[in-house]
């Protein structure tokens, strides 16, 4: 591998234009920008450095760009990737223009450098020196890039039902990867599952007069009980029967978490919070972060919400609610609960729209390609990843991996102040080489499972 | 009284007119929008058509436009009304602009057209229409045209003990009236009082990906779980000692609830609701609606609020509450008390920022202003109107009236859906013609008393 790894050092400026050059393009799918610039580009780069079979697979959204390079196995490994990226704003808090892609310090600053952008051209610039140092690859590799990923993802398992075949493999690399504070490369196995809903409230048919709030019932406030009684002050979930498909700790789990960092006094500066929640600390805190379902307003709406004072009696009140849910959680059935639940507290009037629903997933640490990627992660780095049995964010991995057999395994290029989904998004040059290095080692390495 | 009811008449385009022109300047309070404009018209009003001594008296904050009219006699009757009006959102729920100040069906829509420019102008209509008719008025009037009604007056109190000699009168036609859904005319006898609140709850300095949620503080479900201990699902304000200053109803004020009328049916129809709070009706929905102080929820905001889903744990929360009070409830005390009461539990990091504190102001039924108006109303009407002990809203009349021994009574050209604070604000004509002659007959009539 010492002669691949030279490759990639020798070449490193080339991949890191490959890199700069895809980040350029301001693919965000929420508003429609640049997307099919984008997947033509990573089409192209398929075609041209992979000497892939491509093709670009349509979907009712933007389509998935679809590439596979034959092994001399039959073994196949595949990538998860996207092409779209997030919103860019708020676009003065940025140091240098989101979409400009410049090197400042030894990191590329640039909206989609960590999320996905990174990982994709890490992937491909990997398949490519392989390639160029050892000719045919060892195993059959598959990119499946979609475009949706920062809009929730809504038509990948259709995608994936119709393409159940054609995406088949023996282990899946997803999409995002992250270096800890201390510098160790972090390997994660999984994802949470989630249900969002949004929940409405209406009251009288327009705003009135606050002075009829003696007689008229106010939306927002029946909104506020009906949210008291899904969740209370010790953060625990009081719809009946949500915790009951979640599954003990094993041994294991325990023992991984054990292995986790979390840098609690630097969170609490950064984020100036004085504790976190439950007073957690230490084990507890690790195990809550990866192994605790949530339920979380992400937003709440109702009334007046100007400067100054209005008095008015609101016709409606809207929250909505992200479930983080955990193996063994359905999230249908979470929203089959939380009806239930409303009516039985008396809401049956308070109305719940389902806005995304995605089942949890994980792999097991002794599986081929986790031991693949650690290992792998090890030798390039010179040092063991930390292992996260679960990643606390969420992802379309049920449908694209677990429900077809797949496992899936999460290693990339991103650090822990990547900044993803916010200003200053980046990742050093460093962390994306060696990502390139640790995902060919991957391709040797699997091979021999 | 005939010739100048005739007069009225004759001379109505005219005054809809000048109603119309005022209503086409936005002056809303809370935004600084038009108020010099409106200030300056109404001065106009008075100088021109009233031919007053006019000052524009300064404050802290937007001008109180004061006229005199001498008179006949030492006696003095006083017009308080305010220039500013409430926003005019949401936009998109008009029928026709807010301030194009267009006549539908014999209904002027605008917002002020009601609340309170409707008033205002019927107040100098009658005034002009009186002079015009027979010459010198019977009695000394004087206007105090504030511009920070709906911002919760909050210069008032100081102008009033300011310019307590300049105020004086023995009496006070108050800013606000209304028809019932019979078409009977509302005088009504006092004001609830107010504490309108802002609560800040705060978390993690900046927004963060809700994957965090299982760890960080969420501030939305802080202010939720606040909000649950201030008020429950049976209406009761829930903080130790609220109710505790509310005066027992006296026979003369369940007389005078016994013999209005609330249109319990053609409210249910008009707002499309199934009950009123707590399912009461009759008596006791009256009782509940004149004599309960209450807590309401004007607005909250918090996190992600546009189309469509996006995964945020938010660092801020906030409500807008308004308390209505009634006598004897201190709104100063309330606000010490929901802070005590905050604390007690655990909630000693939410903000309180108050917004606007009311006291509650009661005239007795049998006051010589009271009489006249009630007298006036009859003339006009050919029918009783029906006497409020006290409206359910709002306003500065103890500040200005009560604490200087001054009686106030409320008459004036709204109707039982005139939509103030929301869309479609409007009055009908017939009711501001109709407006100018009560005010018309109650300078004649004060005379005498």
């Amino acid at each position: 591998m010492e002669e691949l790894y030279k490759h990639i050092e020798e070449h490193q400026n080339e991949y890191v234009e490959w890199l700069q050059d895809l980040c350029r393009i301001p693919s965000v799918a929420a508003q429609n920008r640049g997307m099919e610039e984008a997947a033509q580009k990573v089409l192209e780069h398929l075609n041209l450095h992979n000497k892939a079979d491509t093709k670009l697979i349509d979907t009712d959204g933007y389509p998935v760009v679809f590439g596979e390079v034959k092994g001399k196995s039959k073994r196949v490994l595949s990538f998860y990737n996207h092409y779209d990226v997030q919103p860019e704003d708020p676009v003065d808090l940025w140091d240098t223009p989101p979409f400009d892609s410049e090197i400042v310090d030894g990191k590329l600053i640039a909206r989609g450098s960590a999320d996905n952008k990174g990982n994709l051209i890490a992937r491909i610039a990997a398949v490519h020196a392989y390639q160029q140092v050892y000719g045919e690859l060892p195993i059959n590799i598959k990119f499946i890039v979609e475009g949706e990923e920062e809009i929730g993802s809504p038509n990948l398992e259709g995608f994936a039902e119709k393409n159940a075949d054609l995406i088949k493999a023996d282990g899946c690399i997803w999409e995002f990867g992250y270096k800890n504070a201390d510098g160790r490369q972090q390997v994660s196995l999984g994802v949470k599952g989630m249900a969002y809903v949004e929940l409405t409230c209406k009251g009288a048919n327009t705003d009135l007069h606050s002075a009829n709030a003696a007689v008229i019932e106010n939306p927002a406030w029946r909104l506020i009980w009906a949210l008291q009684s899904i969740k209370g002050e010790n953060n625990r979930v009081k719809i009946p029967g949500f915790y009951d498909d979640v599954l003990d700790l094993t041994h294991q789990d325990v023992q991984l978490i054990s292995e986790l960092i979390y840098s609690e006094q630097e969170m609490k500066e950064q984020l100036d919070i004085n504790q976190f929640v439950n007073g957690v600390e230490g084990e507890e805190l690790k195990k809550q972060l990866i192994f605790s379902p949530t339920c979380n307003i992400c937003g709440f709406e109702s009334g007046y919400t100007g400067e100054g004072a209005k008095t008015v009696l609101p016709s409606e009140a809207k929250v909505k609610i992200d479930f983080r849910l955990v193996p063994n959680q359905d999230p249908y059935k979470i929203v089959e609960q939380l009806r239930t639940h409303l009516d039985h507290h008396g809401f049956e009037d308070i109305d719940i729209t389902p806005m995304g629903l995605e089942y949890p997933a994980r792999t097991e640490p002794d599986d081929p390609l986790a031991k693949s990627v650690i290992s792998a992660t090890k030798n390039v780095m010179g040092m063991e990843p930390t292992v996260m049995p679960m990643s606390p964010g969420t992802g379309p991995m049920y449908e694209l991996c677990q429900k077809l057999g797949i496992p899936a395994v999460s290693v990339g290029v991103g650090n822990f102040a990547s900044n993803n989904h916010a200003p200053n998004e980046n990742i050093y040059i460093k962390d994306f080489i060696d990502g390139i290095k640790i995902i060919a080692r991957v391709i040797d390495d699997f091979a021999k499972h």
